[in-house]
């Protein structure tokens, strides 16, 4: 199968890259590097030194003998999605490219409005490309555990069978984004439901949870294939970052009382996720939603098993929580859609985490210990005069 | 009370203006102008001749003794938001000042992409502005009855009472836009329901009916107080374009079968509602939904009404539909919160109609017969490389 990876450059999409090239499948990757500017942006960097997207497709070829083909560009540039998409002719789109850290979206005016443009039109000329070349690619498109918020009842794939003063319909699962990144994920499925809708598209939305681990099995086989793995404030996400400051002898910091439960996925199921997906694609004019985790921890329960597994002496703290959102609440999700294509869950285990301590053990003089700290405060404003329109361009 | 209208030069924020500045309340307007340039793109213009802004609220002056203030400007220039909201210091907001046509939204992709990036641009501009200068200022957002589609049970004002395996929630209420346009607004309604968790906002969301009318009692006065009356393709609204169609002596044209059923709210009533919301602002923190419409009736309903009402002779020709829609389906729509704030409903009659073929008679020889017609198709994509990100800017 043809399959392109949209952010094929990015924390998840060079694994997957990877994970669908060496199962059999012709592989090529997009990117426009957005990822490493934020580093440059916020002055900080992957905890592992990560290659060239040329020099990987290299080493992914010396290792493997297997070529991946790329394409350098912007995806809100309509002309060429377009164009990408009419030369390789996918029949699979995995759709990665997005700015995805919740907290980048909440730094201040300029971030959420990049934050959501780049994501909308970036979806919307995807969605175009396909409806213009061929109507039978299937659209396999990330989103987040976060767009769904926590309701006070069961969180059901997607859609939700309502009965309401003795009437039924099935209607998309309302949603309660927690960041304008997660508001844009949700723009995101409204506008691709509606295009399975009008134009008959083929679409998988995949609410992913947190992403934890470093590498999967092909990227272990040489340093250059190597994914990034980020710790900072705004790009690190819970369980990574925990073990960097287990590492380093820092108290693991809780924000909040910890009671707020996550989602969580291990990298080795996100990869099989998007392969199944893509191997069982959607009907056309179908909208098919998964959510993509395999277990739920609350925060607090993810520090405890950090600092158990831990040989050494770690510590938790409680931060006050910078962002706004229900500590205690109900959480009970349906996630069996890819248990029953085929998906074989890999629960986080004391393996796995001994694994991450050594990852970061190797790494650990790279660690820029101000950048762990949380600097971005949902309910804070800068009550400055925003940039001008002019300068609110993508911040490449 | 002091209420900025954003979109002031509209064919429905103009008269607003006028009415709340009538009201007593201290008014100012925004405009960029956008929508006099959509018709130089599309060659059409408005049936009733209109006035420069200028000339109209010099109008406003000369006839009322009032001042209403202006800033002309686009609101996805951030900094020109903030500065207009910190300069006037508004209790409320209303804000007109979208891409507000479908079939416009549904042109191509970089009328799709203008389209939810001018709307969501300027709507997070606006609430950052309110976010910096003064959360207490009330939003008022004009939505539409079109972001909820047609769903097969009663459409409430916004929320749902769910109950779920024995659970149960207030959720949004789940939306089923029907084009690239309406899911700007189920966006825009996320992002501020979000913003009214995260930093207490005051909001009113107002998913509006169509609307008809040409005037409201205070733009009669002069012909230069007169707003736009459009009957094209692309901004003509079904009532406003089938009175035209009576007086030229066309069939009236209905899209496919004519059961498709639409929620009605006449001119006088929009602008009293609006009155009414600002009069009575949400709370701290609250995102406050109504359905702003007063009747509910086929396409078929409306073509018959107007028939009947012409003194001549009228036709009904049934065209294929260019949307995609159910056309025979469950409408049943709760709307009785303005009502309960004091909104004294005017119903579709034969005297309105009769004062809307007056208005017609008086200009119709400014009509193009052309224009009227449905020139854009759901379905259909153009095939063709799509612009470069270069000329994707907002097409002013």
């Amino acid at each position: 199968m043809r399959i392109l990876v949209l952010g094929g450059d990015g924390y998840l999409g060079w694994p997957t890259a990877v994970h669908l090239c060496a199962a059999g499948h012709e592989v090529a990757v997009s990117d426009n590097f957005a990822r490493r500017s934020y580093d440059e942006e916020m002055g900080v960097d992957s905890l592992v030194p990560i290659a060239t997207l040329d020099e990987r497709i290299s080493a992914w070829k010396e290792v493997s003998g297997k070529t991946i083909k790329s394409y350098v560009g912007d995806l809100c540039d309509a002309a060429f999605t377009h164009q990408m998409v009419a030369d390789f002719r996918p029949q699979s789109i995995v759709h990665y490219a997005e700015q995805r850290a919740a907290p980048y979206s909440m730094i201040d005016q300029a971030h959420a409005v990049y934050t959501q443009t780049n994501n909308i039109v970036g979806n919307l000329n995807v969605m175009y490309a396909i409806a213009d070349v061929d109507r039978d690619i299937h659209l396999v498109k990330l989103g987040t555990m976060g767009e769904y918020g926590t309701p006070n009842i069961d969180i059901e794939e997607g859609w939700l069978e309502v009965e309401h003063k003795g009437r039924r319909d099935r209607v998309l699962y309302p949603k309660r984004p927690g960041s304008f990144y997660h508001c844009s994920k949700v723009h995101d499925s409204h506008n691709i439901e509606f295009g399975c809708r009008i134009w008959g598209l083929r679409a998988t939305d995949l609410n992913q949870g947190v992403v934890y681990g470093a590498d999967i099995e092909h990227t272990k086989a040489d340093p250059r294939l190597a994914t990034r793995f980020d710790y900072d404030g705004v790009f690190g996400t819970v369980l990574n970052r925990m073990v960097i400051q287990a590492v380093l002898g820092h108290p693991l910091t809780v924000y909040g009382n910890g009671s707020q439960t996550r989602g969580l996925i291990n990298i080795i199921d996100t990869v099989e996720c998007i392969r199944i997906s893509c191997e069982n694609p959607a009907d056309r004019g179908e909208f098919r939603v998964f959510n993509q985790m395999t277990e739920s921890l609350s925060v607090r329960q993810i520090a405890e098993t950090v600092a158990e597994t831990y040989p050494g002496e770690a510590t938790i703290e409680h931060l006050q929580n910078p962002r706004v959102e229900l500590e205690d609440h109900y959480y009970n999700v349906k996630h069996s859609a890819l248990e029953g294509l085929g998906l074989k869950p890999t629960l986080l285990s004391t393996t796995l985490i001994d694994h991450l301590f050594d990852v970061v053990e190797r790494h650990k003089d790279r660690v820029d210990v101000q950048a762990i700290m949380p600097t971005v405060n949902w309910q804070a404003t800068t009550n400055e005069l925003p940039r001008t329109a002019a300068q609110l361009t993508p911040m490449k």
